[in-house]
């Protein structure tokens, strides 16, 4: 592989647009973080604007191939000292690679759509980026068009979502909606039904009908259903937990409902 | 309530204790933060030695309140400066009440047991506490009997880990086998099928036999199904996922497995 320029200083303008970006200060980038997201980002040919990698993990095997795949891309590949990586990485322990990605633009109309499996994915309020990250994984693999966020939901573009998405940030449609009013009032000219998950409410899950085109809803974690929610959700349904048992991490509770919806279109 | 007493010095020996029980290494004990968690091990009945809380949080109606529960339940609770707090915590924001609790024990022979639900999770080399425990959360929703593990999983009485399980950790059997092979031996001769998760062998998980006695084998993170478990199980199940994708979170995995076999015995 041909060697990569050097980045020694953390003052070089590089590790202040990546902290901009892993701040979520720019509206059309993230950053990428680790080997395997990394292998993941060439497989599905994302588009990345800047790589930087320390000189000892290009010199190991696995980190040697990804580097070459980069550059077979021309993509910009540079060096970077551990400090730098650490100025610029999120994570406790930097993993030796951290690149600038573009976000793939997507928007509502699109997500909701008149082909596909008809399901959507509308996270109201999560916070926890690793939650999301692991909501918006099981939605791509249970087969999901797209994943809609309000503006109080933790961004799916943070780099904790991004990681716990492990790649799926680089396959699924994301996009926010302004309101759920809105997005509610875009599903229903589409002939979505809007289905919330709740604790014990609704119907249970596996006897509800989830096989049509469905936007379903899955609320912050700890505060239950908003209020928005309770009035703009056509139905409800709920997965029977133990009796002393509240409720199921949200991730969790969203993967199992997405998976009953998957079922339900003949899981693919 | 009565004013506890006050506990100002990190060289204080409960500091010590805490983290050394923190550290796991006190096999009877674990730690236990945060109010939401400590509310909970009050509704479980859970056996609690001490309780270190901040006089800020205890002067809070919701914070008073479960202090005046731990007190009416004739538990040490004692005030304690932040900085004693910080010292005993593990997370990055000390949530101002901590606790040493007594660990509920149990043996595989107790969890492989004639009642029940039938159903029993082994976690086969997680390593991530926060993974683990949300799988036992779930495991525990989906009432489940009890929640095995391999010596080279990670502690389910881990700090994160016990917060990942939101309570369930006061509530579900848990134990350590030696091997995989001596729990697949009490396994069968009492009649459960050892089943474990894939990534894309076996059947798929919905038209998979999950009704009866079943030992649910889940692997580790990154490294799928090692070498004993391939020789260890009867059946292997997956989780038909979208083309492009290759795994599911381990927790939603095991999660959306458990969920099946509760519905399978009729979703209590």
């Amino acid at each position: 592989m041909a060697t990569p320029p050097r980045l020694t200083s953390r003052r070089n303008p590089l590790v202040a647009q990546f902290r901009r970006v892993r701040d979520g200060l720019d509206p059309d980038r993230f950053v990428v973080e680790g080997v395997r997201l990394l292998e993941e980002a060439v497989r599905c040919a994302a588009e990345i604007e800047v790589v930087l990698v320390a000189e000892s993990l290009a010199a190991e095997s696995r980190g040697g191939a990804l580097v070459k795949a980069l550059q077979d891309r021309e993509m910009d590949v540079r060096f970077a000292t551990d400090e730098v990586l650490d100025a610029v990485s999120g994570a406790r322990t930097a993993p030796g690679i951290a690149a600038i990605a573009r976000r793939r633009p997507s928007t509502p109309e699109a997500i909701l759509t008149e082909g596909g499996s008809g399901l959507v994915v509308l996270a109201a309020g999560l916070a926890d980026p690793g939650n999301l990250g692991t909501l918006l994984r099981a939605a791509d693999a249970a087969g999901a068009d797209g994943f809609l966020t309000l503006p109080d939901t933790v961004s799916p573009w943070n780099d904790k979502a991004v990681r716990a998405s492990a790649g799926s940030i680089f396959r699924m449609r994301v996009a926010e909606l302004r309101s759920l009013e809105e997005g509610a009032a875009l599903a229903r000219t589409r002939a979505y039904a809007i289905v919330a998950a709740a604790a014990a409410a609704g119907e249970p899950y596996d006897r509800a009908e989830l096989a049509g085109r469905l936007v379903l809803v899955l609320g912050s974690e700890g505060f239950g259903i908003a209020e928005a929610v309770l009035r703009s959700a056509d139905r409800f349904v709920h997965v029977p937990l133990r009796h002393g048992v509240e409720s199921l991490n949200v991730a969790v509770a969203g993967a199992i409902l997405c998976f009953e919806a998957a079922r339900q279109r003949g899981n693919r």
